[in-house]
């Protein structure tokens, strides 16, 4: 499937490394390093998933304790989740260990961790190559490629953007890399997002801005239905651009949420174009609802069947799939409103089929991007969650994953 | 996988026929007809999707009328689903002949359909066979084979089976047939089941027993999460044994919801067996709960992980999937008190891995059935949930079923 294009996600006054420490085999990057060259305002969405690594468990106290934050410390190959004691523990160390190689405080040294679960982390080799990784660090972008590519897992691709924006003469940039290929549902997946930005902007706003930037991106995404024990979003900004507080409400609010949305819902397409095994990406849009939760539950259902999804990979025009998702849907609707329409193909009007040519439909069902649309005529309200196609090779990376 | 032995379902007053209407191609059975020779006694469950199909609306309101029924006719091909005004059309017709043919009223005739959906019924085909269809009604073995038969769709192996048992010197027998292979999730699934008894029962204890074999059978099986347009159970009692109405709340109920849950059990498990593609049968057990639901959320977080079910397809000893999957139910517990076992290996006590060698981890997950104990540690509810592995194969059925 086509890949967009990845932008250095380069912003004034954040550095990047990355590394092999040598978690995964065959000196294969696992080591990622972000740091701010000052303390910079933070916010972050984690997982809702009950069984947390404790890199999260880290994360979220740090953030609690300080809302600031100086470095990120990423490892993948390794979850570090239901690890015991052993795993808050080593968290401990790790950050220690960064905090003194960059003589910052350790509260303000978040981690996160992505890989396979259950298996103790092996921390001393996190601790051993930390000095050299700090060394490495820079604002260049083959550092911050080699920071990509250290919190990668399956994926087969980096993942990174940057957008930029003048406000009353003010230019603000907005960087980021993600990374995720399986677990990825709303709320949040294996989904690790490190964002960064220059801009200044107080905790409350930038907490209010990322929640709202995610709930149209990283949260209506779905590969394969599970929430992972380590996602996290987390945004940094240092205030480098120098421009007047953004506050909640203002202008200079709407222009930064409009910014960070479109960033992160550019990210979020590049992990459902990476999404394991996948041959098509999937816009479900629900539109014409009567609240947003209706839309959401219905674009959601549709989104998440294993049924519409095989059809998909199968090219299968067998469309009835589709609103038989939306109807499982726990919803209320009306049936006889409903319109479906597949790539601008009407399937249903008001309920009922409307016999298009099979060979108009086979051809549609070709296309590698596929948006389904589907009308409640029931109301204003919209959702879209995109997705992908379960093909052979989700079931291959998934049944062979550490064997 | 291993097939449970099917059992001749035919029970004293019912009779069967199955055959080839023309629906499916090269002469493939797909018409079946269950006739009990006098006014049944009725109850039914229906699928909980909000699009249903025209026979679902025609049963159900047979069923609130009359209350009883004496034939239900089943096509398999064609889900009669999605099909506008021409569908509920279609059921007038089809029940009329079939009342015509039989001489009995018309509203004690039931109709389901299971099949593709979205595609007009050939109706033509099923009003022209049903002449046949009568005449060949009988109590034989193979008579109840062809019916069996004759409601498949992607189904490999038919499934049928009987259970009996005494109860103050009076023999009831409990015969069903059941079909369903895909877009199996509780509440219901593509999923026909059609249970009969000699029993004398009243309407509302009939329906409270059905209902309450259902939850501990039918609602508890998963393939792929998916409820269908057309699923329902029903059960007819025929009165035959002339035992003393069974009534609820009576030691006689209770003996005949253990025997009716058994044989709902039996048949679920039958559907399980031949999930799409599975090559593993799974119980996943939640027990130590509060509350059934909390059981319940969990057990189905773990019988509905693609991520768990791909793990057990590749014989993958990845089991921390198994708990992340707990973490996601969306029910809360307590994680340090959590016990996982596979096979009787315990993978995680008090919530922590009891790092069993992987080499016999590798040799219980080689085998064809798993079973995942779950245990809260937190009261005496609990839940099963049946479900089946994901394998390239459950792919390959579903990418092309219609092409």
């Amino acid at each position: 499937m086509k890949q967009l294009k990845n932008r250095n996600p380069s912003v004034p006054g954040f550095k990047a490394a990355g590394l092999s420490c040598g978690i995964k085999d065959n000196c294969i990057k696992d080591l990622a390093l972000i740091v701010s060259e000052v303390s910079a305002t933070a916010a972050a969405v984690f997982t809702k998933n009950r069984v947390v690594s404790p890199s999260v468990t880290w994360s979220r106290r740090a953030l609690t304790k300080s809302g600031s934050c100086r470095a990120i410390i990423v490892n993948s190959g390794n979850a570090n989740a239901v690890t015991g004691l052993k795993g808050l523990n080593d968290c401990n160390e790790i950050t220690k260990k960064v905090a003194q190689e960059l003589n910052i405080p350790q509260q303000e040294v978040f981690i996160a961790s992505t890989g396979i679960i259950g298996v103790p982390l092996p921390s001393e080799r996190i601790l051993l190559t930390t000095p050299k990784l700090v060394k490495q660090l820079g604002n260049t972008a083959k550092s911050w490629k080699d920071a990509c590519d250290a919190i990668l897992t399956t994926d087969l691709v980096p993942k990174s953007d940057r957008i930029s924006y003048t406000f009353k003469n003010q230019h603000i940039v907005i960087g980021g890399i993600t990374k995720g290929s399986g677990m990825i549902h709303p709320n949040m997946a294996t989904m690790l997002g490190f964002l960064f930005t220059d801009a200044v902007i107080d905790t409350k706003t930038l907490k209010t801005a990322l929640k709202e930037a995610i709930d149209r991106s990283f949260n209506r995404i779905t590969v394969d239905g599970d929430n992972s024990t380590n996602d996290c979003v987390t945004i940094l900004a240092n205030g480098k651009a120098k421009n007047p507080t953004i506050k909640t409400g203002t202008p200079a609010y709407k222009e930064f949420l409009k910014a960070l949305t479109n960033l992160c819902k550019n990210l979020a397409s590049k992990i459902i174009c990476d999404g394991e095994g996948a041959t098509k990406f999937v816009t479900v849009r629900v539109q014409g609802g009567k609240t947003r939760k209706q839309a959401y539950l219905i674009a959601n259902s549709v989104a998440t069947s294993s049924l519409v999804k095989t059809a998909l990979f199968g090219e299968d025009p067998n469309w009835g799939r589709i609103f038989c998702a939306v109807g499982n849907a726990g919803a209320p609707f009306n049936t006889d409103k409903v319109n479906i329409l597949l790539n601008k193909n009407m399937l249903l009007k008001n309920g009922s089929p409307t016999n298009l040519p099979p060979k108009r439909l086979e051809k549609a069902m070709k296309q590698s991007e596929i948006n389904i649309t589907i009308d409640l005529n029931c109301g204003k309200e919209w959702e879209e969650v995109l997705t992908c196609d379960l093909s052979y090779d989700y079931v291959k990376i998934n049944a062979e994953y550490t064997t």
